[in-house]
């Protein structure tokens, strides 16, 4: 293990934690709010984090493998989500270490759940900050500063892979510092459309920037406790819209850039995505439709909510939880499979998804056929036995951290249905689940030990289990 | 596909279940109760299937390969839950068609769920049948088959591996009869023993016959409203260690047998099973501990309950509907394991569970060391990577069958906890689940298509998903 350079590259990281911080002492500043100070001071721990770590750890050699791109993400993250709670602890508003961590935690790994009982108390510059943490969470911190540091080796593709959802991550282009920098391009874009779109549909600027960070993490703050169900409906339509965009492989929309938008809607994962959106809809809609005055509002509310829980947003326009358990089963599955590989979204991923579903295929196909050979195909081209291999083990271990998390949350009295929806909700960076833990609630009433927990399957969600379990084992850092 | 074979042996099926019918038509007689007929009835008609069957189809070759071991095997299921399903319906005790299937199959695939809301009310004769059914599919009707019917080819391990649960089939002796003789045997001399154990306690002849075959196939039907509760704690102690021993891989028995005892202790698979029930158990006696006034009754109750979940019986001491939320976790992650390959309990089982976490293991060291070329050991021997691929697919297409069980049965109104746990406990043959299905409750309000749908769950479970979708799609009758 290269120890020197993991420390070096986790210093920068608490550097643009420090760099960060900034924006929402600026909002604090603009809205004349005291929290503002916390923020700074925030920046200078980080500054002082990042200093130390810096030069303390001068690297000899800017060589790093896959395990040094494992212990760099989890470390990264570990750090910025300890330096991202400052804030909340230091302003008072969220005085609890226990809480905060989970809040900033769910922040950044855009799962949108919250401990808040009352979320329009809050300062704007505190839930400026954890909207943002949401935008910078969804792209990946470290992918950020790839993109923005020069002369960062090209090794670091062990990072991007590391830090990208998704059972295969590719290079867009030869060199992984300009795939970084399109791939922020796109995302600030994207952004900025959607900002724009809902300032159109009267969002006062504040709230339009709050949200679209939301949505293009994929996260779920909002700064509402009806979440938006306040909104009109044509903000909701385009709340809907802009999260299904962004449960897209972003590798989609980079073909579009280099006119290559064929190739983009050959996607199988995308006509699987939209189907998926399609059916679930279709049959909520109907399964809906009685308790809505009109097949406007059942159709709006139906499209809204499968987007937020595919894409795994979060957001909610009306409390899901009410209804019918049809409903609530199919939105329960959705939370599972999650959005695109290669978007912001969480879950399994579709195209893991769709390879499990594929080998599934071909072992029916080998149990009559038991000297057959047939590979797996997937968008056009044959999937390796390896990456096959990989997804279902994968999924695994996925099973098992679920039932593991599940079990661990357990002791609290809230019941059977609001602790293994919270161990999903969580685990699939959703954030609202069902019973205690629905849309209107919060996760308020779990002890700290569970919060705890509960903000390490957050962890283990975004970063897709392994590079955290490798970090934190002994064995990857004591061997040589 | 040999058709006349398959559909010959189907025939031999319906033979075997018109001589099996007999058996409680004996116990009608001997209560003098009407029900008789109804079984001489139903005996009859199989009788006259069989006969149709076995003349229409006299098979030309007797060769058969997986494809038709699969098609016997699930088409033998399928109309022995149909033959057997006629006394119920006959009788007029359980007019409903979709009831009796229900409590056919759930008794066949030893799952132990019942629609029946007032059991006492039941006649001896129906009584015998419901859990006899438990005894006959705990082990297999077809290797009960081979083992009673002469001259039967020696391909018919094709038979043997789709029936028998488990990753790995391996015969004990060269001959396939002989080993389902070893294995039959073994059977009866086990719920011989738990009958005579039972009988020392006190507990009545019928009642002693029942319970041990609804232990001995890990099903669970008994004939009191309260399962096992009114039971002295010598009875329920003789009943958790018979299940604990009916969970264990038969071959285990057969090595102590031959006198190969430190081998047969020497598996991994027994251990890890005995460590789960040992764990689990102390996990929920300290939990239950307030909720009963002594040790030694929450000792006994944990422990009934771990084994009684564990192994897939489903009987109970207790209500444990009632028990905290984390008793209640524990014992829905139970549900999923299930007790050893080459038992009669069901779950994913224990072996399976074993090379999951053993593979994702693996996968951890490969992600550090991409290079590492490391076999997974199990029971000593080096697992192929084909067995481990086969158990990684196995597992995405119970959970995707697990999901699909789950999403059909949600439009009936009772609750998230009730419909999930309803699908899990139906589909890993345990029979009681939480909410209404829990121990006090029954199946009873769900619509005959769910009714169906949690029929076909159960067969899915016990048949371990491929034979069945296999035998009812088009392709594997169709191609040549």
């Amino acid at each position: 293990m290269n120890r020197r350079m993991v420390f070096y590259t986790v210093g920068r990281i608490a550097l643009a934690t420090a760099l960060l911080l900034l924006l929402p002492a600026l909002v604090s500043l603009i809205y004349r709010e005291p929290c503002g100070w916390s923020f700074l001071v925030a920046a200078g721990l980080s500054l002082a984090v990042a200093a130390a770590l810096t030069f303390l750890s001068r690297p000899k050699s800017q060589v790093i493998y896959a395990r040094e791109g494992f212990a760099i993400v989890a470390l990264g993250w570990l750090l910025t989500s300890l330096l991202g709670c400052l804030p909340f602890i230091l302003s008072g508003e969220v005085p609890s270490f226990f809480d905060a961590f989970f809040e900033t935690v769910s922040g950044l790994t855009t799962t949108g759940a919250s401990i808040l009982t009352n979320v329009e108390a809050l300062s704007h510059g505190l839930l400026f900050w954890r909207s943002f943490t949401h935008w910078i969470g969804g792209m990946g911190v470290l992918i950020f500063i790839m993109a923005i540091i020069p002369n960062i080796a090209d090794r670091s593709i062990h990072i991007v892979r590391a830090e990208m959802p998704g059972p295969v991550v590719g290079k867009l282009v030869p060199r992984v510092k300009d795939t970084a920098k399109i791939l922020y391009i796109i995302y600030i874009a994207m952004t900025l459309l959607e900002i724009a779109f809902l300032l159109f549909g009267g969002m006062p600027l504040f709230e339009s920037v709050v949200h679209a960070f939301g949505t293009a993490g994929t996260g779920g703050f909002g700064v509402k406790a009806d979440s938006i169900a306040g909104y009109s409906p044509y903000l909701q339509w385009v709340i809907t819209v802009f999260m299904l965009l962004f449960g897209v492989n972003f590798n989609l929309y980079y073909l579009i850039l280099i006119r290559r938008t064929r190739t983009a809607l050959r996607s199988g994962e995308l006509w699987c995505y939209l189907g998926i959106v399609a059916l679930s809809t279709g049959v909520i809609v109907c399964n809906i439709l009685p308790q809505f005055g009109s097949a406007e509002d059942a159709l709006r509310h139906s499209a809204f909510q499968v987007a937020s829980i595919l894409t795994t947003t979060g957001y909610a326009t009306t409390d899901f939880n009410l209804w019918p358990d049809l409903s609530r089963a199919i939105l329960f599955v959705l939370m599972f499979i999650g959005g695109c590989a290669g978007s912001t979204a969480g879950g399994l991923k579709q195209s893991r998804a769709i390879m499990l579903v594929k080998t599934v295929g071909r072992e029916f196909k080998r149990m009559l056929h038991p000297r057959s050979v047939s590979s797996v195909r997937f968008e056009g081209k044959p999937v390796d036995e390896a990456t096959l291999g990989s997804v279902s083990t994968y999924f695994a271990v996925y099973m098992i951290c679920l039932f593991a998390v599940f079990l661990l949350i357990s002791p609290e009295p809230f019941g059977f249905e609001t602790n293994l929806s919270a161990a999903v909700a969580c685990f699939n960076n959703v954030g609202p689940g069902f019973g205690l833990v629905g849309p209107v609630g919060s996760y308020s009433a779990y002890s700290g030990f569970s919060k705890l927990v509960l903000s390490l399957a957050m962890l283990l969600g975004r970063l897709e289990i392994f590079p955290l379990i490798l970090a934190l084992s002994p064995g990857s850092w004591i061997k040589k």
